[in-house]
């Protein structure tokens, strides 16, 4: 099997239909491998050849990846951090404060953030200056409900996410959280 | 800091100088940070900018990234496998036993691995049949002298690699190998 076609995406399909694509080949990909490097990595190649197959402004993401929960998180009553996990795109910032930004934000309160102008999100760091959207969808656990992780996609121009992002990548977290042994 | 200008690189430098700013920036990178995914993550982010800033052949790099010991390889007298690790171009095949293909050599007999064509080369694995060169460099604990991963890059054309490619990946893989906390 040669698996660098499962993210070859047409060119004339609408979001949805790149969504469930990334969906269909992710739930393939992870069928018989739980560990989490590997499946994420994998991932945010699906996800990234899926935005860069989409028209404006989809195909404006200029990165897409994950941070997981830090081992190394500094001990209470200081906030937990997220650490840099496999991405597409260029280099970026290492370590996040749950009490941080847009994605300290997800993790913090487990609650997807769709931020359709990053720079009117108090405290946003900005790892790429370039990035004007974001959208943030943290990924639990099934059974303890505890985050794990996050999926952050980050886009050049305003409003680069909708209501239909955020459909599908909460069913994507849903289905990384419960695919992947986390540690 | 905005990170991501670190995979900014000039469009008319050359091939040593693409990579002296690989080697320094993921030194400044990993300075403080010994996390392998997050280190390998973005070192794949430095690796794939650098060779896209590059003239043929080293722009035609269609996958740049990591293998890395699974710890869930299965026992003797099986060979030991990789698994996929952080990564940026299309989705990948996600174990590799040492037996096999180009990246299984490489881990093997801990010695890099050129090749120029990578159709001529017994038991080559196609995760993607666009790839037509390789080069793959073992990384080592810096002590105990163990594989426990790999760089993996590939090229959509013949001789995409040559032996300056192979003394700058050395040169990382001894960096990363000295400056992560293998699991």
């Amino acid at each position: 099997m040669v698996h660098a076609d499962a993210s070859t995406f047409a060119s004339n399909i609408s979001k949805e239909e790149a969504y469930e694509q990334v969906l269909m080949q992710a739930e393939g990909l992870f069928d018989g491998q739980r560990n989490w490097v590997c499946n994420l990595s994998n991932a945010a190649s699906l996800l990234w050849h899926a935005y860069k197959s989409l028209p404006e402004p989809s195909n404006q993401v200029n990165w897409a990846g994950f941070y997981t929960l830090d081992p190394l998180s500094p001990p209470p009553p200081n906030p937990p951090q997220l650490i840099l996990g496999p991405f597409q795109g260029k280099v970026a910032c290492q370590t996040i404060p749950f009490s941080r930004g847009v994605c300290g934000a997800a993790a913090a309160t487990a609650a997807t953030q769709l931020i359709p102008d990053v720079d009117a999100f108090p405290g946003h760091i900005a790892c790429d200056g370039a990035s004007r959207s974001e959208i943030v969808v943290p990924i639990l656990t099934p059974d303890t409900k505890k985050v794990v992780a996050i999926i952050d996609v980050d886009c050049a121009v305003v409003n680069g996410f909708d209501e239909t992002d955020r459909k599908y990548l909460e069913q994507l977290a849903e289905l990384i959280g419960k695919s992947c042994d986390w540690p």
